[in-house]
């Protein structure tokens, strides 16, 4: 079956998200039939496909004991592109790299990937997040138009996993609408944080003791800094003003160049131990209390948000007052991301989109339905 | 430039949606590149497009005089779709038929374009939600998997215009979400007579008023009772649960077998006329307060709604009580679509999307959109 039709899936990076990737790829027989796998890889092993001995990968332990297994250790990337460029020539497919991995130096190699003729689907927001001259690279490389043949690049699950983020923006722009303005709670990290905190009531716990509950479920990362930086809002904002032609050469430095307000009181910010980042915070409660205050006694929650205002110029990611009436604290709850685009079609009322931003499933998802529009226009 | 790649695109239906494609199609230089018009049609002429005089139209007095001043009469749809396998034999591109029209007749020939090797792309609702024989005929002669190379069939426009609830709802599928539960605010001109009429607070107006003042301001059809009577959200349904693999095969008659409540008075049923509708209807006003008030005092509003309970195996367009915190009470305002996809993946909160669901220029975007993907994977 191996050349009838489809497309080559090099999966890079088999972790938490990875895993479900393999899993859809591998249970669901419609995808088993047009996305052939023909790479992992891990940080230690590669395991590939030859023309004498395709992979076979059925249940999920098989999979990784085959790779564990694997004779070879992992092939520096410059080699996997010659290997997959080979396997695309005896298979007569088209391959795309799959990058489930969060590494800067696997995203600073799209370019060279897609010079290589391999397309790009990816849930790391390292590479389309990162600098203006990495991603302007990473454009001249790839064919996004209709009609042309070259490799491609999506990245849908890079902001709220599995909704359908990205391509609405896409779909608004390239059928000529005019975007004035995308707002969003686009952390669901801090969607959970804000939503438990900062209610038109009044919550009943510290700001400090939410974010410790947040930590021992495993909603933040280890050191919760990394999510109260805001810098993940801040990449996802990234990603999305590059989509609007009017900003797309805006930010030179990528996420870097965008005005990111910080959650992390000044005295924190050279607490490198998360568990102690999280003892200390109860000493800032009285200023977190006053902002809750401040904006409760307006009749406002505040939520942290990416805001992109087109007709200003202006991208920040930053802490924000709501009206108790407005959607972003009426209708949101647990670590759900909401999204608004307001355009000139959609002016009255924007076009919102809502739901779970996070976890491997639904990663995956988005990773999964790129790799279908990629199989539709290159299998 | 004529046979550089991109798609033909010949428009059935040059009404306001008609209209507003055609002006999309010309205006957005990266569009007229790839999408090519070659046949206007409407009730009266054919405008056709031949390999020594390709159709060159520009702004929006050009084609209507064009066509308008055509000297073929409007061509029998048999006729029309030899005219596109010259066109597409000629160009060597792909021809997609857009059928911008509301009639069942058109949308009975889909299957013949197929055969014919056309695309449709649609936001007409009458092939898609009529029977289960026709439909079937589609899919038959479609090709919606990734790898094969027939015609395509999309309408995305024909649920909610161009928000993206058909795309959705095929990428959870496709990835192997298991979907629980559809539901949603799915007709435009109900959402408003709800969101005015059925407050928390209790509105001032009676529903009578309210259809009146919807009338009058053109949200409804002509006559009211085809708005009332729920046939636009049953044919919603009857599109969206064909998607749903398990329910595929459960309407025959399409969305004449959908359990549907109407909201016009028994005794208004056999009104023709739409002002004697509305002069008639406030003698009912005091059965639909007290349908009101009943749910008011049970801290609910009303709100009429597509369901589609997939594990139940039932769908239906009804009436429904919502607690008045529910996003369908809480976020909605104007005549504003609002559906939820409660899955697998998505069950703590479902996957919500929300905005505009009906217009010319969102409806016209749908189709552009799709347009696109025809463009993407057959240009």
């Amino acid at each position: 079956m191996a050349t009838q039709g489809g497309i080559n899936v090099a999966i890079v990076g088999v972790g938490l998200v990875g895993s479900s990737v393999i899993s859809q790829l591998t249970t669901i027989p419609s995808l088993a039939s047009q996305l052939h796998i023909v790479c992992l890889q891990n940080s230690k092993k590669t395991l590939l496909s030859t023309a004498s001995s395709p992979l076979s990968l059925t249940g999920s332990s098989d999979w990784k004991s085959q790779l564990a297994n694997s004779s070879t250790s992992a092939l520096p990337l410059p080699d996997l592109v010659k290997s997959l460029q080979r396997i695309t020539q005896d298979s007569k497919r088209h391959t795309v790299v799959v990058d489930n991995t969060s590494n800067e130096s696997v995203a600073s190699l799209y370019p060279e990937f897609l010079k290589a003729g391999l397309s790009v689907v990816t849930p790391n927001k390292k590479g389309l997040s990162g600098s203006l001259d990495l991603y302007k690279a990473i454009l001249a490389n790839s064919s996004p138009d209709a009609g042309l043949k070259g490799p491609l690049v999506y990245g849908e699950s890079t902001v709220g996993a599995g909704l359908p983020i990205i391509s609405t923006l896409k779909d608004l722009i390239q059928t000529g609408d005019k975007v004035k303005k995308i707002e969003g709670v686009l952390s669901g990290t801090l969607s959970y944080i804000f939503n438990e905190w900062s209610t038109p009531a009044g919550g009943s716990k510290k700001f400090s003791e939410i974010v410790k509950i947040a930590k021992d479920n495993g909603y933040t990362e280890p050191h919760p800094a990394d999510d109260l930086s805001g810098s993940d809002v801040s990449r996802k904002l990234t990603i999305l003003s590059r989509l609007v032609p009017s900003l797309t050469g805006k930010l030179p430095k990528g996420f870097e160049s965008v005005p990111t307000h910080s959650l992390t009181p000044a005295p924190l910010e050279s607490v490198t131990s998360g568990d102690e980042y999280v003892q200390k915070l109860p000493d800032f409660d009285g200023d977190f209390d006053a902002l809750n205050k401040a904006a409760r006694d307006e009749g406002c929650v505040l939520r942290y948000v990416g805001v992109i205002d087109v007709e200003k110029g202006e991208i920040k990611a930053s802490l924000e007052r709501y009206p108790s009436d407005h959607p972003f604290a009426t209708s949101l709850s647990g670590s759900d991301n909401i999204i608004a685009f307001h355009t000139e079609r959609y002016s009255a009322r924007p076009l919102l989109v809502q739901g779970a931003g996070a976890g491997a499933e639904v990663t995956a998802m988005g990773v999964v339905s790129d790799l279908i529009k990629v199989a539709e226009r290159r299998g």
